[in-house]
């Protein structure tokens, strides 16, 4: 297998291509001030792992990676913008590091923003190389998944006021939130390829699940990391009162004295940074944490095993590696 | 010519069918409140002007108007949720005697209502009845559109913070804001309908002329008309401070106690009824309402000018009325 970093090292120059077409496809707006907006968090960066789950899904059935650029592209300024209305919405003020659109620009120029982000995403589908039929599929596919999400980030929404969540709620909350545009990605990539049926549906659950085990990953990052090697703080989940399912599987358990420490972080925006080591330190002995380190890793084992159908070729081990790398990363 | 009362009334059935369309296609939403604040504008009702420009433009062209059924709810939808995201930005409480989305059902959830109106539109336009390769010329028209209406919104808000516009500006904006729209409803409905390249470009000049006509006659009517008939509170672009072409036209030739008795009312939210009369009467005088109902006609004219390159059928007439109507309507 190939190791995780030399998977990133390998893709730098590809993610050096898709970071160029994103912002070259910008340049049409015409405001400067939508434009910079717009630039905000697509310059400021990132792993672009949509674009490369895209590319690489095409090359493993047999197709070019560059037929899913624009694809790939397109989900990324998908990604953005929803990056950007999440944020007007939850009201954070930051970003890994760098001022949200709303705290830089104000709110009517994010909302603004994210709209023409979605737009553009649009507009750049059309340019994958393939034919009709399936430029029309890739619309259907993208479409959807931003429906999902809006579905997603209300279910988030309505959870941040509700006392319990089971842990199946949660589940299908961030199979709405953040696996239907992996997903979406591994399809697509598949569609552009032209794989047969089977090669789309067994990418389309690789993808799905790949993304479950990334969420699930950075609920256990937030706990477990450090905000330098994280890239964002930490124990915010802790602090926001988030109902990830490491919180739901130990609200099941603890009582006394540690279900006493757990509350007195959990929601509470004013904890200290040792109330929230010390609730961080509950979830920990709990065995909460760990609990969904494996169900991360049982989600990876299934995504890989929908590779099988694949012809034996690098860019699916490529695939399994990315798979791996998600519940892996460090950041 | 066809009168303007008949013209509308003898689409009643066509219209009572788009909306059918349209309730039915949030239907798919699983989230009821996120459905609930999605479909609030759409079932408050409207003329839907977009849906039917787009179905009789399909059948200039010699198709069916069920065949740009689809494209012409997913313009709906995306007029709707222009609406629901500018009303956030405008912080406007009430839209035709409603509660705005926002006032209704919070900030968050209206800006993931609209977004959820927008993803929806995009999976309805496949469902038009053409080909693979103009079904992915109907996804480049919206997504342009919508990308462009940004650019306009955009400019719309600069404007409130200048002191001047020019009037070049000003036909820029609504350019944006307004005219694509239509443009792209004509544009599309011809592309439905397989017309020739000259037919389509036409059509799409005929929109936009229409779109300009249309926003024009709309700041005449806010002068104009009175509440009841106008179906919206009157004299709000003088409360307002908006620049539209009347006021911009009408700054440049008022003096002295005529100009007094303007600035005493415009952009203040405290003018009294009074104040507000004395101010519209400034730019009646002024012959600046005359002024732009003669540039409103003069775009009508042209925009029906265009549509001599089509066959001479009664659709062809309906167009011609269509445009009239724009221009002539009470509300």
């Amino acid at each position: 297998m190939i190791p995780m970093v030399a998977l990133l090292e390998s893709y730098k120059e590809r993610v050096g291509k898709i970071n160029e077409y994103i912002m070259h496809s910008l340049e049409v707006v015409e405001n400067k001030d939508l434009k910079a907006a717009m630039a905000h968090y697509p310059q400021a960066g990132g792993k672009r792992l949509r674009p490369l789950l895209a590319t690489i899904s095409c090359e493993a059935v047999g197709g070019k990676w560059t037929a899913a650029l624009p694809f790939g592209a397109a989900l990324e300024l998908v990604h953005n913008f929803t990056l950007v209305h999440d944020d007007v919405m939850d009201n954070d003020e930051t970003r890994r590091g760098i001022k949200t659109v709303h705290a830089q620009y104000g709110i009517p120029k994010a909302i603004l923003a994210g709209d023409a982000l979605f737009a553009r995403a649009f507009e750049l589908i059309p340019d994958s190389d393939t034919h009709d039929d399936r430029l029309v599929q890739l619309v259907e596919i993208i479409a959807k998944a931003v429906r999902l999400l809006a579905e997603g980030q209300q279910m988030d929404m309505e959870f941040e006021g509700r006392k319990t969540v089971m842990d199946k709620e949660y589940m299908k909350m961030i199979e709405l939130k953040t696996a239907v545009l992996y997903s979406a990605a591994a399809q697509g990539g598949a569609v552009i390829g032209e794989s047969t049926d089977r090669e789309e549906d067994a990418l389309q659950e690789y993808g799905r699940l790949v993304g479950l085990g990334f969420q699930i990953w950075d609920d256990v990052l937030d706990l477990t990391s450090d905000e330098k090697t994280f890239g964002k703080p930490v124990l915010n989940d802790i602090r926001n009162g988030k109902k990830t399912l490491i919180m739901i599987s130990a609200l099941e358990d603890i009582h006394g004295k540690d279900r006493e420490d757990l509350f007195r972080a959990l929601g509470n925006k004013k904890a200290t940074p040792e109330q929230l080591l010390a609730a961080r330190n509950v979830l920990d002995r709990a065995g909460a944490i760990d609990h969904a380190i494996e169900i991360a890793n049982g989600l990876i084992t299934e995504a890989k095993e929908k590779l099988t159908v694949l012809k034996d070729t690098k860019y699916r081990k490529c695939l399994e590696s990315f798979a791996d790398y998600t519940v892996t990363r460090k950041s």
